[in-house]
């Protein structure tokens, strides 16, 4: 399969602004941890085994970049908690389509015993896919660039 | 918001995996050129900006990982190009996802002209989402794991 010869540039600078956030393996950890409810520096360094260093230079640039807020706890102010931020949460397709990624091409991940459900009924939740605007599942060779004001003329 | 109390694990094995294909900045980076069609050396080395050893280091990578073959050209022995296997073409929701996340949080990314269409109807794709079995969009908090088998014997 070829990628079509008329695909234009995959404009990057959504890409490369995600990347300037979050492109580090271990800040993807520590948001995967985040997605998981924790929220202490101690939770994040013994679930993760990663260096104390690391790790506050990591949660540091997540809170700079508006992913995680740092707060004082009100009941112990010796106490600090790192929280998702709306922006932080609005990784969760990015970080289940990765996952999702990786079960179907590692074989070593076929052990998986839980699934991600739908609180409200129960029902596994489907796999991130790229729809079209009617719902049909796309590949890539059924994709195509527009400019904006060509689509808007449509 | 906070994170439902009994989201348990979110396991990570495919994250993990994943990140250990792609985890890097640069990897990300090189993958979106071979999406956009790229597949030799100096176009990704002109594109990216990348240093050559650390470019060569990241492709031998991704062709390790299955993300990329590597094929001398039958035309001329000397030429070699790389080109996305199944396995890389299948990295393109997590890129979309992400480019997305980065044009949603970006004030800079605003200038973005094209959108990515369906080749069929020429109209603009679904954003990523995660959907319930029927289709409706789901968020962090309407997410529930649960066991394989408890889901088999709904």
């Amino acid at each position: 399969m070829t990628v079509p010869a008329d695909l234009p540039a995959f404009e990057g600078c959504g890409i490369a602004s995600a990347l300037e956030a979050i492109g580090e393996r271990w800040s993807f950890l520590i948001l995967r941890g985040a997605l998981n409810g924790m929220r202490h520096f101690e939770e994040f360094q013994a679930s993760l085994g990663i260096a104390r260093n690391i790790l506050a230079n990591r949660l540091a640039k997540l809170v700079a970049n508006g992913i995680l807020v740092r707060r004082t706890l009100e009941t112990d102010r010796r106490k600090v908690e790192y929280r998702l931020t709306e922006k932080g949460e609005a990784l969760l397709p990015v970080m289940l389509a990765l996952r999702q990624w990786g079960e179907a091409y590692d074989a070593n991940c076929h052990t998986m015993s839980s699934l991600l459900c739908d609180r409200r009924d129960g029902q596994p939740i489907r796999p991130i896919a790229i729809l079209s605007h009617d719902g049909r599942a796309l590949q890539l060779q059924d994709l195509l660039w527009k400019q904006k004001d060509e689509v808007m003329a449509d």
